[in-house]
């Protein structure tokens, strides 16, 4: 059986229970804490060098770690992931903009003011990412404005990597008020066949 | 033929480059000064929203951004992307750590040292970027010291992806003195049959 090494308060964790349950794998769960340091002992950097959650391990012992990385592996050969070359790079290149322009600010920022000190330095943190965030979901809203889904208007791992922090981007400072694109997109995600909640995939823990 | 927009001082621009030569696909290219303010003109921008160097234009009009999925998308069915699932995602596990722990931190402090004045500010980013940039070379290190190739034991755009800025890595503070497997590394990929050099692939421009 698959091992998931999670956080459940990690939205990167999230996109990678949503896949194995939407696709039917089995996997068990174990939860590491990263606010205890549990992603940095000895053991865990055994597994995964980079000390990072989510990390998925296989049954005989290959492991496989970077969350979008995971959720294209694991959706491969589905209706997740499309076929036609050209479309799978368009969901690629939604899942790249996700790391390097979304979610370094609209994560980094709810993290920062769910579990930091609101100190002088993180106050300059947030504002830094103020800007580069709303852009990111202005983007996403300039492109959902005429687009049912992410890619080939067929909800996809694209969807589900952009939901994972998107619909929390309230508890990271912002607000979807003005972002009704988005807002019917968040819903249409969450009305999609076998969708399960972070809560629910996580088994209530956050 | 491909369009190919991009900007000589990019490393992200030169994964593509490399991939294009590499694969023998032909392609123009139309440089954009980023430092001038080429690529948020309104003309770009309705190319690419977001607005960044590399993007793909094909014939028939269609376009690709993120380096990183266009390598991906350019080596399909090439001996540059292994067939193997797990090898692939293997490769997408190295290019979107490539992006998320590499590039942000190395990548950018070459950027700041070289086109930015040294200010306090500018001075306190490429401190808080030291550490992560470190630890992404130890990170790789580790790895190549029992590795010729970052998957598989064969060059891939995983290689290429990690060599364009890690090969330049002085170039933002980051001596490569103490990492002799990345130097040792750094000479495989250069000795890969067709390689071109930063410089060569971009007609000389830098």
């Amino acid at each position: 059986m698959l091992t998931l090494y999670d956080d459940p308060i990690s939205s990167n964790g999230y996109k990678v229970r949503l896949i194995l349950l939407l696709t039917g794998k089995p996997f068990r769960v174990v939860n590491l804490d990263i606010l205890n340091g549990e992603t940095r002992t000895p053991e865990f950097l055994a597994i995964n060098p980079n000390g990072k959650i989510p990390t998925l391990v296989f049954e005989d012992g290959r492991v496989l770690s970077e969350s979008n990385a995971i959720l294209f592996h694991c959706a491969e050969g589905t209706d997740y992931l499309p076929s036609e070359p050209f479309k799978r790079a368009q969901v690629l290149q939604w899942l790249f903009w996700e790391q390097y322009s979304h979610e370094p600010n609209i994560a980094t920022s709810r993290f920062l003011r769910q579990h930091r000190e609101l100190t002088e330095d993180v106050l300059a943190m947030l504002e830094a990412k103020k800007a580069p965030g709303e852009a990111a979901l202005a983007l996403m809203e300039r492109h959902l404005t005429s687009h049912i889904f992410l890619v080939a208007e067929s909800f996809s791992i694209a969807d589900i990597a952009l939901y994972a922090y998107t619909h929390v981007a309230e508890e990271g400072g912002f607000a979807l008020d003005g972002y009704s694109a988005i807002r019917a997109w968040i819903k249409r995600v969450e009305n999609v066949p076998g969708f399960i909640s972070m809560s629910e995939a996580s088994g209530g823990a956050v």
